[in-house]
């Protein structure tokens, strides 16, 4: 089945943003045993219409992204109409889903907000919690491929292609096969370690593809192959690569410490001062963290750390406010000063200035202390890169630590 | 002049890189006037011969990324030499260039290694410091537009555009006028507002075109046009929509509210329940945040507003945790403790649960107080979306709110 892929948008063309939707989309029909057999971006406006009409002509499968807004040059809908020569019709739901979004927010309907209500007559819209524009699916007709017309944002399209596209796709494809996916996610180890340690392997075993995919802080591998290549896997991955695996799941870091919380009724709380509250932020992105978090220190100057954490100002003064010895002292504070189960703290330099031969910038000290502990667990890293890829590595480095604590791993 | 790019490589089409080719050709190419009017991208082998056979009639030039390596589906200098009608011949230069650097690295030259050698009569060749292939360049002819055929790995790609495709190109476009680019951010106006407000009198300057780009919490308004055509811009754009301008300049909110609080030498101090320390996160992505951000306290649990805050526990009793009257209570208690000279405070639901008819899942309280304020400045905002975006509208909210009151306009 050939897939074909039109991103439309000026800003793609110009170097403001990189297409994710390929990337997204290209990942999603792998697993389903699908490949994009042409991607095409063009501007907004009528080079939308020359490469519709050309794609129908090469795939069964056509999807487009954006040009379903409310302005003039967002004219995805009008060239889906033409090509399948049929009108323009208003829709009703999709009329009342916009003015109650808009009036929830204060905002009026207007004329042009209300273009986004006009479907293709015997469209299927696809819903869109996320947004005004609703999606759009037309089945195939004798002169037209399967049309799904997206909206172009990313946290619209995305859900919509989980919810609609591919289970759509997959029923389209049949069942000749879609192979079983498992997705390993690790923390702590990088692309080429991981490869040195399974590929060889998992290279021997029937009908196994594997595949990488990188993400800023964090590689995750997936393998694609039937039940018995996924049991031999997961047995090689687990050998090699067993503390490091956060999930076969899809849960982040973030959902599987707050899990392992949960589970055992127990509270931590956060002391940050290079992470500027990125830990509890973090955290606090889990529904239902309240249970398990109750509050944050963001403790960026000095007198923050000992007004609010009993850092001594002797010990800053003595070693330094990036230290093993501030590192712990703020995370037995922030345990004191808290009452919760668990604490943890970061202080690093997170750049671009602040550095020194002894400790340059991309330093950071990482503590995890729990009530009961004889002392806190200190780890020194060293994280030499721009300052959110610097506070994001610092921000999962900490919460591994204490997933690592929780399961009783070795602590690195 | 028409300008297209033809992407070749599997690994862009199954989601396992990223196309940055696209984003760093677009924007190197619109500092020179030019845009790419479309971009395809294709899997190694056959694909790429349509997709250049039917670029060439739709275009001036076609840059061509990949393809030139050495095995069998690298197709790109074969396909270019058919359409051109010329033979493929030996370069001299080329395979002498091939065998010195493999002999350097102490491996063998082969046949296969020696196609990359082969270049199409009357081609320039142009030279790669950092790979085998050599990059192409081919001047247009009665039937075909100006080739540039490159590498596909970004570090060989990206001196070679600089040092001969740039050059070339600023040559060809000829002194033209390269126009000017004007981005407007906003904060708290929709895409749909914007075009309300300015899409009618701006289609009236002359020369001028407009453009949108949507971020997640904010939309954004490109000009592109001469030096006039900017000036009557600017005009209309500042009347309709001053007040939710961030930046002319690409800086982001947070950036904006750094710099402000730091040219008067002032300080913020923020109090978080719903945001879970992301207003202190985003603040403190700001190189140099530290001048005018100390601390931060996320209080999400009720015991941590009156504890840290001095929030009277009767007071969330009364109106609940998510209610004005705490919000104000956490604002001034975080001034009072922090001693900084603002403070920011938010209280919210962010949901998935949590919401009650009076106060549905989405409801925020916003609160902002400067010292010697009578009184904080509260509003209460509705953002029915996930928690995430839920999350990052509070967010921005909140500093936007403080961008306001710094600047003295209207508060929301």
């Amino acid at each position: 089945m050939r897939v074909e892929l039109i991103n439309t948008g000026d800003e793609l063309l110009i170097g403001r943003v990189v297409n994710t939707h390929l990337t997204f989309l290209g990942d999603r029909l792998l697993e389903l045993g699908l490949r994009i057999t042409r991607q095409t971006a063009v501007p907004d406006g009528s080079e939308i219409r020359d490469a519709m009409a050309e794609a129908c002509g090469r795939c069964e499968v056509l999807v487009v992204t954006g040009g379903l807004g409310p302005t003039s040059d967002d004219i995805t809908r009008d060239v889906a109409a033409e090509l399948l020569g049929r009108a323009l019709v208003k829709d009703a739901g999709v009329a009342e889903a916009i003015g109650d979004r808009l009036r929830a927010r204060g905002r009026e309907c207007t004329t042009t907000t209300l273009r986004q209500a006009m479907v293709p007559e015997g469209a299927t819209v696809l819903g869109n919690p996320h947004g005004t524009a609703p999606g759009l699916y037309v089945p195939a007709t004798g002169q037209t491929p399967h049309f799904f017309l997206l909206p172009g944002p990313p946290r619209e399209l995305r859900p919509m292609v989980e919810d609609y596209v591919l289970p759509e796709l997959r029923r389209l494809a049949g069942d000749g096969g879609v192979p079983e996916v498992c997705h390993y996610k690790f923390f702590g180890v990088g692309e080429s370690e991981i490869s040195a340690k399974v590929e060889a392997p998992l290279s021997e075993v029937p009908g196994l593809q594997i595949g990488y995919q990188v993400e800023p802080t964090n590689a995750n591998l997936r393998c694609i192959g039937d039940r018995d290549a996924q049991v031999a896997a997961r047995e090689i991955v687990t050998r090699s690569l067993g503390d490091y695996i956060i999930s076969t799941d899809g849960r982040s870091l973030e959902e599987v410490v707050v899990a392992l919380l949960d589970e055992s009724g127990q509270t931590v709380a956060t002391a940050e001062s290079c992470t500027g509250g990125s830990i509890a932020d973090i955290i606090t992105d889990v529904p239902g963290a309240s249970r398990v978090f109750r509050r944050g220190f963001v403790t960026y100057a000095n007198e923050a750390k000992s007004g609010l954490l009993f850092v001594p100002a002797d010990l800053i003064c003595e070693h330094g406010a990036v230290s093993g010895q501030v590192a712990a002292a703020m995370a037995s504070g922030c345990l004191e000063a808290s009452g919760d189960d668990h604490a943890i703290a970061v202080t690093g330099i997170a750049g671009p200035g602040g550095g020194s031969d002894e400790k340059p910038v991309g330093t950071v000290f990482v503590a995890v202390v729990s009530r009961g502990d004889a002392a806190p667990h200190v780890r020194r890293c060293f994280f030499p890169f721009d300052r959110l890829h610097f506070k994001a590595s610092v921000t999962k480095t900490a919460l591994d630590t204490l997933r690592r604590k929780l399961l009783n791993l070795d602590l690195a």
